[in-house]
């Protein structure tokens, strides 16, 4: 198998079918040792996070796939850390698409002069783009159609499978008495008919959860949830 | 009258029959003394920028007014850099609509991975917040709703009369062999039904426009087009 890409936080290699495989790393964005999901830097190393950031995507993926809604999920190797996944074209050179159930992160940073920190939020999608030299720009329907990365069509697909999804995690973690935040996915084209699904993972590094008001680490997460 | 508010590049008085005067200053928004539509500061001073502006607000609001698109628009007094308008009730604290008509400014920097500088725009409408200490965030139709800014409804009114207004100014300057590169207007609601009409100004200070492909200083555009 060939590596084809190396990432902040897993590594994917090629394999000789087709499919891909996703070697998740026990680096976490953050910045100066302390992790935040929105970063664009790996701020520090835990022993452990790999694993464990995969059982939890794991375990939504799979609860994803019972309820019929696609992802690039294929199976899931947690002692080695590795995911195998289906080929998945990125919308132009990828996008994060962000949905927030509270008021906090970068949301607040731009919007504070109308949202209070914490305020409730129904389920708010929109979309950054994956540009670290222009810190991530938010990114409007109109201008990802007008500069060719995401039809008008492909938009409203990709806004309900985000508020759906994070339905599901935030549902599965409020049995557990966690209350999700905000949460960041990706999606991809998979298949001859472009079907938009999503990939890349589902774990306490995308996302922001919190017991009793408190913020949950990622690896914290983890070992609270499963 | 009384001074109800002090701004950039204009101070706004109320008047006894409630209308407002809005009162041009020579200030026009830059850094460092050059000009640029899209600052936030007075960067600098330019005898008769005032009175410049006016003339060419007049000239537009006018043009508007034959066409039958609402703006507050009732008269203006040249020699005293003055015009009277209906009372208003802005967005929020205030938004900011762009029509862009190539890539430059805030749009190149933010999405510069995708667009070339100069390049074509389909007359691409996006809004910020007036909001100086957050740099005037970009905001979506769906963050403006929930945020109770701007409902769906009055954004694709929002974004219909901007599209309009900006082919208007652009075939006025074409006539002069001058291109508009981008225009950047502010909106607001007028009386009992909440009409939403065009407010502030058009004129050089909120628009890039190029002759020949050099970049039209604001006093300059007024001198070579009127």
């Amino acid at each position: 198998m060939k590596l084809v890409y190396t990432g902040k936080t897993k590594n994917v290699y090629e394999l000789e079918d087709g499919n891909f495989l996703l070697q998740f790393k026990d680096d976490v964005t953050g910045v100066d040792g302390v992790f935040d999901p929105g970063a664009n830097t790996v701020g520090l190393t835990l022993e452990g996070a790999g694993r464990a950031g995969l059982r939890l995507t794991k375990h939504f993926f799979e609860i994803l796939k019972e309820k019929g809604i696609p992802t690039h999920y294929i199976d899931a190797d947690i002692e080695k850390a590795t995911m195998t996944v289906k080929p998945a074209e990125v919308f132009g050179k990828g996008l994060e698409v962000i949905c927030r159930f509270r008021a906090v992160g970068s949301f607040l940073r731009r919007y504070g002069l109308y949202a209070e920190e914490g305020q409730a939020l129904d389920a708010f999608v929109e979309v950054t783009l994956k540009d670290d030299d222009r810190e991530d720009p938010p990114i409007s329907e109109d201008a990802l159609d007008m500069l060719g990365i995401l039809s008008k069509d492909e938009y409203q697909v990709l806004k309900s499978l985000t508020q759906q999804i994070a339905h599901v995690v935030k549902d599965e973690l409020a049995k557990k008495d966690i209350e999700l935040y905000d949460i960041k996915f990706e999606f991809g084209r998979v298949g001859e008919n472009k079907e938009i699904v999503l990939i890349d993972e589902i774990s306490g590094g995308n996302m922001r959860a919190y017991k009793n008001g408190e913020y949950i680490e990622p690896l914290e997460l983890e070992k609270l949830f499963l």
